[in-house]
């Protein structure tokens, strides 16, 4: 061993060795590039097989021969058979991730291309996979430096907890802010929180500033202060004027980039103005006309620009009744709006009708596909789980709430069951029959509950037609109710051979998908009065009713009747 | 009685009071509209009160004058009170339709701010339903002209079938196709199925061509080949050659109207293409360039134009890496690369690289509203239940089947208690317990069932994290399992006094919960190798396994442990 020798050589390589051990592979990085070449291969001849490959997975391409040249032959062809065997073949040498990102910092669109001509996701997937089985991680970096922003977020969700973080430490430095953008919130805390504070401090200075308010939102109040701290004093006040809103509001969507320009100016002045600009903030269908106070007054359409002559005036092509957006106004009224109206931008004034912003077609997506995960996610109890990987312990703690809402609402069904226990002793074929008159209600009333609910959400239903909506789901309850305790009925009395218990069991649904009917109606209008989100914890509320009227009305019946 | 002294107005008489009988709103107006005013206030005077309102609301308002000249004082007082009490106040009078809808025929943009000044849904759905309740349509007609199609759309949705069809007689003959475009498929069919062959294709004709094509692909093939032989052969064949694709594919999305240019031209010279064509097509975001033989090469950015000099060439701003969609991609590939890629437009082509038209966000938005929508109605098996007020007939033999299938399984796990008759016959409390087991078995399983659901939508799940997640599941089973099998054991032993019932509760859950882990894993991975869609039968069957373990573990092993 040499590494007493040279007392400068100790603190890196005992630095290095805890850095690859705890798979802090950023930080790794940050060590090897500090180092002169030299130093890099004579601390790599010190390290063992496994980390050696670890750390040379960790050295800057462009270094590699330098750090080649150091390295005994032996040693040498180890490595670069490394570096070559493997993706080579699989991955397409087309685009470079620095080509395919817009040069001039605008739009990611510019990068559309990339993985549409490269593979699918299901084998990016696999080379991730492997490569991080075989300690490949250099594998990783490559591709990444070929993938989309969000592609490069869709592989991370894909992977469990420790490997996410490896695969993580070979992203691009410059490409980290834009790949936080793209995580779901529970992994993006958890990737943030594990960066240097350098390193993290870094990626949000190169995000957007309504991504980089979404990104303090989520971190712990202590980190986001620190990076507001980095930040001057111009950026800082736009950033924290945007902090002031809610997140699902228009000002938490806004985006202060846009283009606005004074109502008196002719066409040609305002071409010449963007010709001076180079490029425009993507999204730009429209420009904002304003007073000198920076009122709004109105838009332009850019469509309009180009196909008028440059001698008319702004005043000739704007349009005063298309209406801003509100600061305050909630972010499912926008989700609404755009796609009522197919919009692209509209701009967002405060309370006095000076402009603050827009909001631009592409986050209004993000909103819609986050709303309907939402609601898919919270009718299993999974509102929180936005990580499919997340470790098993938080996600048991987690899930373990939902089923012990859920075991309450079991054991009021079972306290009902327990009632009638004299008679479930004596006709024994009640308890075999028991489930189906609850299932069947539990099925009948989530129907009914899933169309109120999103009635509700789309505005469709309200005091005024709620009734005329009850008497029909009653008539379908009637009528489904009839037919499926025929049903019932016939097959039990085929089973069981007893007329009597036929006939309870048809009263017993029939009157359970009655119950279904009306409970399915008014359990989201009353939640919605208590202000409770009935996609939550509708389903759960609805079951139990349709389990106690379920089981009462069909033991109920059969001890008055059977006894 | 005097309409026998005139033969010439028997007929218009009685087709009227047909019609009104009928609610046939429209083809009342249509026989008022071909009527001398005099005529009109004679047979207004032979009508009853009640038919006398309901024709006066059908007449227009630009005739009411004359019609009233030729009427009695009070007959006038009457339908002029008629005429004025009621909405006046409530409707506010600022943009009428015509002005607020796009004179140029283009976007539907352009009425944005109109219900965002008017009244809540809420209140207007009151207005509408207060309107039909008094008869009073012409309130109708006037709050309709203020609002954007989208939001009449809307508002039709919220109506039971027969007043639904009388609000809609009252719409605007030119705005008719463009709700149309915004009603949900069974709303839609059963609108255009009601209305005269003439107001159809005349709705139909007001179009554009990718919304009508949707509008055909959705009436009975008789009625849309009708529409087709209305059209010009030009006309004909553009909607043909669309009616060809897939609705779910990018030839199903895509609208033919963009604007395409070749390479070699300047600036200027699009500019000035630009300035003859007045306006362009809405959400164009970027020009196609194309070579002679109108295969794809690139695209223009509009505010790369909006931003260079007239005299640079196209192929200087020309990007050639941006990928054209194929025609038989699926729209749910489309939603994606939109999403990721915060896109505008795409250029679709044919398998030659042929430029057919594009797809714009605007209906890609939709694409993903109704995916959500899809998946939250399927898990209800309510996926053809788009009428939230269809007739009470058809919801009903729609959603038999769904309880029927639920039906099957509930018989299943009867059948599986069945089989512990003679243990259910000794020890009672087995059958007040035995609910708890599935209950909890159901909940677990599900909550893992749509975490899969979602990884395989996003496409993060793949053959290589499938068994990483599998057994992430298995530990929360395990951990939540062992939990709350001691929490029902042990408040199963304070209940009945029984420590053995406690244990083997005890055991049941937690067999339970893994098995459900392990089905909420498997069931959706083996639907998908089926091609089945785990979000619409996933959790059928996934209840179904969770039934049959549930009261198999517990029964059984009571049998062997008790008996």
């Amino acid at each position: 061993m040499t590494h007493a020798k040279n007392d400068h050589l100790t603190i890196p390589i005992d630095a290095l060795r805890d850095a690859l051990r705890r798979n802090k592979h950023k930080r790794a990085r940050r060590i090897l590039r500090t180092m002169h070449p030299a130093k890099v291969a004579s601390l790599l001849e010190t390290l063992d097989a496994d980390q050696r490959i670890a750390a040379w997975h960790q050295i800057d391409k462009r270094f590699e021969h330098k750090v080649l040249a150091h390295l005994s032959p032996a040693l040498q062809a180890q490595l670069t058979h490394e570096t070559e065997a493997g993706v080579q073949g699989e991955v397409p040498d087309g685009l470079s991730g620095e080509q395919g990102e817009a040069p001039d910092g605008l739009s990611s669109e510019q990068t559309a291309a990339d993985d549409d001509s490269g593979d699918s996701p299901e084998t990016q997937l696999k080379l991730v996979l492997e490569a991080l089985e075989n300690g490949k991680l250099k594998h990783i970096a490559q591709l990444f430096n070929k993938l989309h922003p969000a592609r490069i977020a869709g592989l991370l969700e894909s992977l469990p907890a420790s490997e996410r973080a490896a695969a993580w430490g070979m992203l691009d430095h410059e490409r980290t802010g834009k790949v936080l953008r793209y995580l779901h919130e529970g992994v993006r805390r958890r990737l943030a929180e594990e960066m240097e504070l350098d390193d993290l401090v870094d990626a949000a200075r190169g995000l957007e500033p309504d991504d980089l308010v979404d990104l303090i939102q989520e971190l712990p109040p202590k980190l986001g202060r620190e990076i507001l701290f980095t930040l001057n004093r111009r950026e800082r006040e736009r950033v924290e004027s945007l902090l002031s809103y809610d997140e699902d509001s228009a000002g938490g969507l806004m985006n202060p980039d846009h283009i606005a320009v004074r109502a008196d100016i002719k066409v040609g002045t305002l071409l010449r103005y963007l010709r001076l600009l180079e490029d425009l903030p993507p999204n730009t269908d429209k420009f904002f006309i304003v007073d000198r106070d920076n009122r709004y007054q109105g838009i332009v359409r850019a469509r309009r620009v180009l196909t008028t002559r440059p001698e008319t005036t702004i005043t000739e092509l704007m349009e005063t009744d298309f209406e801003p957006v509100q600061a305050e106004q909630p972010s499912e009224e926008i989700a609404r709006r755009f796609e009522d109206h197919d919009l692209i931008s509209v701009p967002v004034v405060d309370g006095d009708g000076h402009l603050l912003g827009r909001i631009t077609v592409d986050d209004v997506v993000d909103v819609i596909r986050e709303q309907a995960e939402r609601s898919i996610m919270g009718m299993a109890g999974l509102h929180e789980e936005t990580d499919m990987f997340a470790p098993v312990w938080a996600s048991s703690r987690r899930r373990a709430v939902w089923l012990g809402i859920n075991l309450l609402t079991a054991f009021l069904a079972a306290g009902v069951i327990g009632l009638f226990e004299a008679t479930l002793e004596q006709v024994v074929a009640l308890a075999v029959l028991m489930p189906i008159v609850a299932s069947m209600g539990g099925i009948a009333g989530s129907q009914t509950l899933t169309l109120v609910i999103r009635g509700l959400a789309t505005g469709q239903l309200g005091s005024g037609n709620t009734r005329i909506l009850l008497l029909k789901e009653i008539g379908i309850g009637l009528l489904n109710g009839l037919l499926w305790a025929l049903v019932v009925a016939a097959l039990a009395v085929l089973w069981f051979g007893n007329w009597t218990i036929g006939t309870i069991i048809a009263a017993a649904i029939l009157l359970n998908l009655l119950c279904a009917a009306l409970a399915g109606v008014m359990i989201p209008m009353i939640m919605r009065k208590l202000r409770i989100d009935p996609a939550l914890a509708g389903s759960v509320v609805l079951t139990t009713v349709t389990d106690v009227v379920g089981f009462f009305a069909f033991l109920g019946l059969a001890t008055l009747i059977l006894l």
